[in-house]
């Protein structure tokens, strides 16, 4: 199995991710105390550029790696991949 | 305190946010894995819809209740209400 | 015929909806100039993000007037506008 | 000077490019003859939706041409490469 492009990045991706789940358990406290719907709406604002932010990682990481190998070796595949990176940031663009 | 908006609706949107909740774990547990970047990034866009559509239910519930009731009562508090869900649809819309 | 929200706003409106045609119109130029890939996502970021300041411009209208009157009057009238605005909003969130 | 990512599609792009003009102009009438703000709304989403699929293609014509030529050729131009890409996307994203 290839390893994937974030590899030398999983612990802080991890951590991230582990922030993350702790924002979301926070947005279930912020309803369960009733807060403001304003206040809960921000906070899932922050939570989703968090979100975001990490994916953003993982693209540069995916380019940098898996990527630039599949372009440096040549042939169909590369342009495979790139096809498959482009469609992958048209379903972030839109969520 | 005045109850928020989503007060008949917090069973349906905590039930959602820890589905959600689960879908971050589930992302952490893909990096464990090492698994393909394009499978991680399409699990984060499927997550960041899951969160913008408790973000969208939110909305409707604030929309329905807490500027409804503002603007039942008139006056300056009415404008208020709306500039506030304006901006908060404007974080919502750049996250 | 009933007047839409942004009655008051027309000639506001008009003027940003002209300067985002001359961003497009902008944009074929460095096109036809063969301009840096980068420096034209660039142009297109923020010409969206003028575009989606006159969708917020018109939803904070069409919430302060359109849904309000209907709001006033009351009956499932109301509830239809509130669904049909949450509806444009996540159309656009996901634009 | 190099040739932008996007030469071979200049003729398509440009096409694209005045459609979206020309729904931009499609805007200005709408709101001259005092159409609904939902209307206009959905517009406005569609257009939205038609830029970002440009600025979608010109990515992947940046990442097929500029970004892999950096990359053949090696050394920190190719990191840099990466880097600005991402940070283009990033940009694309908060829009």
């Amino acid at each position: 199995m290839t390893l994937p492009g974030y590899i030398d990045e999983k612990t802080a991706i991890q951590k991230r991710l582990r922030r993350i789940e702790g924002q979301i358990r926070g947005l279930q406290r912020l309803v369960e105390e009733d807060q403001y719907c304003i206040n809960i709406l921000d906070q899932i604002s922050a939570t989703t550029r968090a979100l975001q932010a990490v994916a953003m990682k993982l693209l540069g990481d995916h380019l940098s790696h898996c990527v630039m190998e599949a372009v440096a070796k040549g042939g169909p595949e590369a342009d495979a991949k790139i096809k498959e990176a482009q469609d992958a940031i048209t379903r972030l663009v839109r969520s």
